[in-house]
């Protein structure tokens, strides 16, 4: 579009929520310095440690618009790191797949560890035939003495985790140093988010939970999934280890993170697994279950040395039939009918590109859905991009 | 306790949440200098227009501790005014009346309006025997011509409404000069909040829906009520009305609520009444109902000048068996089987009182709850005080 040697055009594209998701996009978009991007959300990813920043910790009494995604996962309650669910899928297995790749190469720099794992299955799993078995390193079929008691069959493998106290932030961290804005702004409509970016603009939305009350959007397949979780610090306990997470009619899933942090490791103990639940109390019958779960699996959790440092709950965006990671072109000013709003009367086209849904997977799809993105945004606005 | 013409001892008083509830205790414990008040708060009623303040609508993603009433009440969404709501309560009768004259007093100075009101009843109810006759000032049966279509009988009377992005303010620059100190900090437990008071020290629990989570008390009395409500502008809707607002098994409250604002007056139409349900999603059917069962009360609305402004959803803090507002001594330090904690381990007791669990009736409680709080506080610290 440009001749040869002159000032590219550029594209002004607006990325609508700074959880992980949001800020990978980002990353892979400000490779190609066409774009020029302005991340525009309820809360930042600085905000993770301030006391400034409520919205991972405090759910507000009285009347408040359930905006949930535009803000980023918090960190402290979040493994984070490469865990089995679900049946295979093509398309996910791909987004794992890289994404496990790129994570397992920020090990030398310090961003991510790897971690030994096992995996606990019913009797008679056939587990050679696991869809994993190629995405994960080191795969192998445990044992009989490798299984805790009250297991049946399991598998072992080498995954991969980060912290996210300290990968978010290094995510931002490379994100201004590409220039990229931040913009703090409470969003409440598809057609203010549209107007942001502008006439042959691009917008991608990852609202997460938010994709659900984005007024013009509503998509009410988005659903919470509860969940509850404990933070311990144990030195002990050092092994990834979970059970399968089935359909979990109970509201059960169990799971053991051990995470790198500064000044010593830390646990996450889970976990709930509630589907259309969003009650955002702590239950401590549910922290008993998690505890005796964990310990069933990893025995020196009853240790008197490990210290419970926190509890958390929250809600997984999930979404009925997966995350939604699609391209549309929305005519502008995009008008809703549920709010007066006043938008700039210019006319033009904007392409949407939504990437959300991720329900338990976002950091797991992270990299893989943010490539997705950055071909579908390619396709559109540089369709000849080398 | 001290000697006559010397310095008095002060007590130390934390009052835990800086909602309409903290920071009216706050203002009736002021008064008194011998109590040192220190206003421990997730957020705080500065955020209330800030970008920085996230809680009031921003729900988090993720995984985040329910921690609701730690946050003051978004205004916005608020009356506030004074709403008939359940049955005669001598106690709460009292707590009414009392912030009923207290904000009548108000209106000279500007802080406070007073607005006509007419509220429907189904036919045969007996409304010379209403509880609230003498409560409210010009109470009156309304005609035949006073009812709207589709309603069979109603009373009017004149009530009293804040406009809390006013009220919340004002508020807190009564109690700066008081010399109140706000601390913004994230609570976990009761035994960190006790802590902070101290020994001899007194802790107001004022948490609302956070009293549920607050590990130590975890009242699972606490519950919530799922609102949602349109702010609209049309200046020919002026006055309050509502239908009587029963045990509400459709999960629906219809009410207008015009409020004073700078620039020109905006209204509330509500709403949801919805018990129980945590989701804070916002749901255009809702909206839909909420707008026809207004307009059928008040037509006004369904003018072409009407602007839909803002959708909110939101919990207000319920608790089976009505409002905590009750004192226990507690001894110092304060363990829970939850968390490890590192409390001083400096022995002693401290008083606590809870005010908490006022559901929607927050602002209609609050001088009358506050006042019942500060003879708590002083009959237990101060017994002798004139």
């Amino acid at each position: 579009m440009s001749a040869e040697g002159a000032q590219p055009a550029t594209t002004q594209v607006v990325i609508l929520g700074a959880g992980v998701i949001g800020l990978t996009v980002a990353h892979v978009l400000s490779k190609d310095a066409r774009y020029k991007i302005k991340i525009v959300a309820r809360d930042m990813p600085d905000d993770l440690d301030s006391q400034a920043f409520a919205s991972p910790w405090a759910v507000s009494a009285g009347y408040r618009l359930g905006r949930a995604a535009l803000t980023p996962s918090p960190p402290r309650a979040q493994g984070a790191n490469w865990s089995p669910m679900g049946e295979y899928n093509a398309r996910i297995y791909k987004w794992e797949k890289t994404t496990f790749d790129k994570l397992w190469d920020m090990i030398p720099a310090g961003l991510a560890i790897t971690s030994p794992s096992r995996v606990f299955y019913d009797a008679g799993a056939d587990l050679d035939a696991l869809w994993y078995k190629t995405l994960v390193r080191d795969f192998r079929i445990l044992g009989k003495d490798e299984l805790p008691d009250g297991t049946h069959a399991g598998v072992g493998f080498q995954t991969v985790s980060v912290w996210p106290q300290a990968y978010l932030p290094w995510l931002k961290s490379e994100l201004d140093a590409r220039g990229v804005e931040f913009v703090r702004k409470r969003v409440a409509t598809l057609g203010e988010a549209a107007a942001l970016a502008g006439p042959n603009g691009v917008l991608i939305n990852a609202t997460g939970l938010g994709a659900r009350s984005l007024i013009g959007l509503e998509d009410k397949d988005v659903y919470p999934i509860r969940g509850q979780t404990i933070v311990i610090s144990n030195p002990n306990v050092r092994e990834f280890m979970c059970t399968e997470l089935t359909s979990a009619e109970d509201g059960n899933a169990t799971y053991v993170i051990p995470r790198p942090a500064p000044g010593g490791w830390t646990t996450i103990l889970g976990g709930k697994y509630q589907k259309n639940n969003w009650d955002t109390s702590f239950s401590a019958a549910d922290a008993q279950g998690i505890l005796d779960r964990c310990a069933a699996l990893a025995p020196a959790i009853k240790d008197p040395e490990t210290r419970i440092l926190r509890h958390n709950v929250g809600l997984r965006p999930a979404r009925r039939g997966g995350p939604r990671v699609e391209a549309e072109k929305l005519d502008l000013p995009l008008k809703n009918e549920w709010l007066v709003e006043e938008l700039p009367e210019e006319k033009g086209t904007v392409l949407v590109v939504h990437a959300y849904g991720f329900g338990p997977a976002g950091y797991q799809m992270s990299w893989g859905a943010a490539e997705e993105v950055g071909s579908l945004v390619d396709s559109h606005v540089n369709p000849n991009k080398a």
